[in-house]
């Protein structure tokens, strides 16, 4: 079955073969290159993603979005055209044994988070502190028992660095991809000042956040699960141990897929 | 004389009283406020913060800005409608004992951190962490002895609340004075996740900050110094030893004043 994680700025794939439940990991379409570039329709993007001989194999799929409106009526209308019909899951108050830590509006926790919430408890046996580093750093406790305990939404490096661009008048145009070095040192220029100054906020945060987990999981042990491009990169700078999933989301979307045909 | 900080988002006024060598605070005015609304000039606005009897005393000003090109020609234009002649210091290589860390391009260090560096230098007799936390929080390292040692430029908060709002789709409108509470926790709904998100990646930065000091300073002591709207909100939660100087850049336009004459 085909697997979508409909993110901020990308679309991503993935494959679960129910009789194995292996998932692969197919790939990404950033939204850019489909809503700008029209001579390239999504239906040839996701051929190039997904195999013909898989989608002739399955015609279901299931998904989460957090993407913008644009983006899921061309995603559903692309993805009718290859005669698939797409389940997109929503945030719930309690799955999977999961309990949302949004109590007054359980819907509004992202679904990206509540899928990576379903996925880490049925992997991670144990307090969990995840760290979703993408287009923004998502955060969240989760404790061994499924109880979640609630999180941080921080913008990802390359909003930061657009943050500055658009806020001030001499810093701009700064993008992620110039970026190299790990670790922290003062910034000597304007590029390493504001690149430096990104990799301190969210590393700092990520700190800020093993301190809190202290009192959040009373002082017992708990795992650092890590997941989202710019994860590994931020705990290397950290030096702090963790584990790293890179389909964290995609495991709580097959859990949801059970209910499917039931 | 009147002193002059024309900022990302506001410019901030000051007198200096050359007889007494007291600097008093008159006020700010928001950029928005002025470009916005021609229907009250910023000649108007001048003349609430400054009042005609010190005008009338004294025909300079000195200042320094790193605000847009627009900002700079309205404020220019409404100054000389006072009669008053502006001298805008540049960053320089060195000044006033201290020696600028960008040593390939020293111009393009921001000229209200040249600025904050001169006037903790003069003030602070020892090695010292400058947080300054306005529309951008800065962080620099300047050494008891003169030599500043390089630093980070992280969005403020309200620059980071924005950045959230642009870069995703759910995310949007959340605004610095909804904010009341110090100290951090997780966050139960968007609005806390984001604003706690937003508190732990300034404080994060600030506590990576502390962190490198040591080594920057060969654990030698220093001090906090915090200046900037935001400065003693963010070292709350931290629960950090810090002295607060509100006045540190218009210290060192003070100290280029003495130049003016000489």
């Amino acid at each position: 079955m085909l697997l979508i994680d409909a993110g901020n700025t990308r679309s991503k794939f993935a494959w679960w073969d129910a009789d194995t439940d292996k998932i692969e990991i197919l790939g990404a379409i950033p939204h850019q290159s489909w809503l700008n570039d029209l001579s390239q329709p999504l239906k040839d993007l996701l051929l190039e993603v997904v195999s013909s001989r898989q989608l002739e194999r399955e015609q279901q799929a299931i998904g989460c979005s957090v993407a913008a409106v644009q983006v899921m009526d061309t995603l559903n209308s692309s993805l009718a055209e290859l005669g698939i019909k797409v389940f997109w899951q929503k945030t719930r108050a309690q799955q999977a044994g999961v309990t949302n830590g949004y109590t007054k509006e359980p819907e509004r926790l992202g679904s990206d988070r509540w899928m990576a919430l379903l996925g880490c408890h049925e992997q991670v046996k144990q307090n969990a502190l995840i760290v979703d580093a993408g287009t923004a750093l998502t955060i969240d406790w989760l404790m061994a028992d499924g109880r979640h305990l609630g999180g941080w939404i921080v913008p990802g490096r390359q909003l930061m660095l657009n943050a500055l661009g658009q806020g001030t008048a001499n810093l701009k145009g700064i993008t992620v991809n110039d970026i190299e070095r790990d670790g922290l040192a003062a910034g000597l220029d304007t590029f390493d000042g504001i690149t430096q100054g990104a990799e301190a906020a969210l590393t700092g945060a990520i700190a800020q956040a093993i301190q809190l987990s202290g009192r959040y999981f009373s002082d017992q042990p708990f795992d650092v699960v890590v997941t989202g491009g710019d994860g590994e990169h931020l705990m290397r700078t950290l030096s702090v141990e963790f584990c790293r999933y890179d389909d964290l989301l995609f495991k709580g979307l097959r859990l949801c897929a059970d209910n499917l045909n039931s």
